[in-house]
């Protein structure tokens, strides 16, 4: 047993070397790429992930793999659970073949691109044959893959091991129905809320971030801070965890949220305990976890009352004209402005779950055959109008502001509305655990946050699926109840009366 | 025949990713590395490094490349080009059993880390276990790869094809008799060159040094340019050619020549035809051709009266106080400054080569066996004495002041005064075809310049040899004596009227 155990875990450690020289590969290529180096950069990125998926599932450790799992039951736990998640990640990867593998990345790349181009001209009809190839790919991947119930539950499983969408729909629906609800009151209470109005240098939001990133806890020695178009968090190595913000410099709580979001993913990573450095017992349970962790500083901690004392008196320090007219009320308030609004990733903790569910309705029907790629644009306006009571007056601002499916990620979307159910579901029973959490968050100390979240998740690696986790921490299954308490309590019980 | 030259080509440009890949994992390490992130880029390193061996020296492949050279003959010039160095460079490898190369790299990597620690120390007793053991493997390396006359020339070939110590070794040694012999006039005459004195914001440094390197035919959508401890080149593919440099605050001048050093050695990879992408047609001669273009943008062009007085106008834009209180020809002394000195890479162009013969001279004896590890401080500083008559109070600026033989470098120094060599036979013939050379300088304008490198240098790739290639530039064989002429010319017939 033991001399099978040791080849599994050499190549274990194998693949995550390979798996971080390619994220290094990726961070670059957001971060420092040369204009004209992105063919290169393509072709290197191909390489390794070729290289990762042969390893992976090369005969001879898939029979090892295989071999294992037989013995399961006489293995020591941390082993048992290293078995049994990567047979199940094998069991996936050996159903696509290696072609298909290579056809879907190109696929993806090739979409990425031409999306990359046409968003900014709205142009439509360049990214429709690419999302159709994206889309019947997925389709097929989901034939290769197998599904009990719904091809979309091949796809999303991916994502969220073991996810299901007659389970994840009806608790999505639910809460649309509560959020909907409480959406015109809280857009009508929030409308004379004020915007940042001054000049920020990009050099201070710098330093400003930095000082955040740290105080909660984000470690500069195994990590760093840069600026990329899009914001990121990627690993790179145990003590290598990277993340990047996006600087406006009208607009300084634009990287200030966006900075406390990734590191939220980076203090996940950095949470593993290094002697499961590269096997699953040192790996993120799924996106909805992972997205709990960076919405759970960003939202439930970063946006609350109490944080938004102490970000205002370390404003004195970085900003001081913006904190001498500014209270942390509406500090607090312009933070949480509650707003319908066509874009995803602006959207207040209110509306940001509407842009899933409808995200998510498209993408099941689009992997069920029931809605063809052409009418997207047409089904996606629909929704915004139900849910958000918005039409989109164009693509750019609709059905094509948003990377994924343009880059074969179909099936991602509802790992984010997870992310806030379980966050909500941690925080109660953090705030339970810790009586004075609010104290020390208004005085800027986070460290008992941490450490409950390294103790209760982070260390736990892959131990247990999502839902088992939150079960575990909160002693209830997982549901949308203590996301709608989380939000009713926010703005309806104890709103700051401002302005 | 074309059925075994498409899955040549096809493992060359595979090959070549590997290696870019692993370029930017150097890269990345020099640039951006969190302090605790060195073992994880080690790891990832070293299994990069062991991938590109084992494919490289793959039996099916070297078994095709053995195949190709059978009929050589009968391929077109690039392709028997091509088969040739790709069977040279495997005739190297496969003589090296991976157990060795992995020894090897592994005793590199510590040698280097000890090195770092222990230079600053001044520790001698630290560093001497590391290079005997990296001597050893020198030596057996020498025995493993075989040669015909002298160790030293199995380990010389790997920087410098077909070099050979009873070649270069009596050239070296007649400059070094020319050298010392100017080098006490030229000391005496240069010791009033006053230094800049001034405060050189980093931020200025930088664009000064970006204006310059465009000048000369960088271009910054195939590469940048960034800051770190010891200034580089490398290839990250094709349109990823990166350099960087080194600010001190208090001297602009270090910058801007480490600048045009390397941007020398980027010309030449980013002039390498596309169509040969990853293949000996598209890469460097060999490491002294490679020093030919640093060396000669930095110094011969660089360094002359005509670019100095560039220089000058200049830098009324980015450091106009400087400008104002310098002459062109104040300038030209101040980057030309002859004076011994105990540290290589400060020295001038005329004590340069002796610090390189010095080394040359002690690493021939360490592979030979006839100096020991131990005793090599004691020699070096004899040999200081001898050359440049002075003597290192401590082996901080003594023998350890070089990262190279540390780091398992050996062989390698000889190519920095073959670069001296190369260049200026160049610089004879580039004379001779562009009479209005000097007068397009001291505008600023190099694009000819540039383009006759591309044309006699960078885009034959390795159809030539080093001796070869400037046989056919210069119509004589490699000698010093253009060198020599080159600096009595400089400092004895023209040198500038002043202070």
């Amino acid at each position: 047993m033991q001399n099978k155990l040791t080849p599994f875990y050499q190549k274990l450690h194998r693949l995550y070397t390979l798996g971080s020289i390619s994220s290094l590969l990726g961070w670059d290529q957001q971060v420092n790429l040369p204009k004209l180096a992105g063919d290169g950069r393509s072709e290197q990125l191909e390489l390794m992930s070729a290289l990762s998926h042969a390893e992976f599932t090369h005969p001879e450790f898939a029979a090892l793999v295989d071999d294992l799992a037989q013995i399961q039951e006489t293995l020591s736990a941390n082993d048992r659970i290293n078995v049994r998640e990567t047979k199940r990640q094998l069991d996936r990867a050996r159903k696509l073949p290696t072609e298909f593998v290579a056809e879907q990345a190109k696929a993806s790349t090739i979409g990425y691109q031409v999306w990359s181009e046409a968003r900014g001209k709205n142009d439509w009809q360049a990214v429709l044959p690419k999302l159709q190839h994206l889309v019947d790919l997925a389709r097929r991947e989901a034939d290769l893959l197998g599904y009990e119930d719904h091809p979309y539950d091949a796809l999303f499983d991916g994502y969220e091991p073991g996810g299901r969408i007659k389970e994840i729909q009806p608790l999505l629906l639910r809460l649309g129905e509560a959020l909907s609800k409480m959406l015109p009151t809280l857009t009508a209470r929030f409308a004379d809320t004020p915007s940042p109005s001054g000049d920020y240098p990009e050099e201070v939001q710098q330093r400003f971030n930095s000082f955040l990133a740290s105080k909660i806890g984000y470690d500069f020695e195994r990590g760093r801070l840069d600026s990329t178009h899009h914001p990121f968090m990627t690993n790179l190595g145990v003590s290598d965890i990277r993340i990047t913000t996006h600087y406006y410099r009208n607009d300084y709580l634009s990287s200030v949220y966006s900075t406390l979001h990734e590191t939220g993913h980076a203090l996940y990573e950095l949470g593993f305990l290094p002697q499961h450095k590269g096997t699953p017992m040192g790996s993120a349970v799924s996106l909805g976890i992972h997205e709990s962790q960076s919405r759970f500083w960003e939202n439930l901690i970063g946006r609350s009352h109490a944080y938004c004392e102490f970000l205002h008196r370390a404003l004195t320090e970085y900003f001081p004209a913006e904190a001498r007219s500014l209270s942390p009320s509406v500090l607090w308030k312009m933070v949480n402005k509650v707003q319908p609004s066509l874009i995803r990733i602006e959207a207040d903790e209110v509306s940001y779950s509407l842009h899933i569910i409808i995200r998510m309705l498209l993408e099941a029907q689009l992997v069920a055959g029931s809605l063809a790629v052409k009418d997207l644009p047409e089904a996606w306006n629909a929704l915004y109008e139900k849910y958000l009571g918005i039409r989109p007056p164009d693509n750019r601002d609709g059905v094509m502001q948003d990377v994924h499916w343009y880059s074969g990620s179909i099936g991602y979307f509802p790992t984010y509305a997870l992310g806030n159910l379980y966050g909500a579901m941690m925080l109660e029973a953090l705030e339970q655990a810790q009586p004075d959490l609010w104290d020390r968050v208004r005085q800027g100390d986070c460290s008992n946050i941490l450490r409950w979240l390294r103790t209760n998740v982070h260390e736990l690696g892959m131990t247990f699926s999502g839902p088992q986790l939150i079960q575990r921490i909160s002693g209830r299954s997982l549901s949308e109840e203590a996301f709608v308490r989380y939000l009713d309590k926010k703005f309806f019980a104890v709103m700051p009366q401002t302005a």
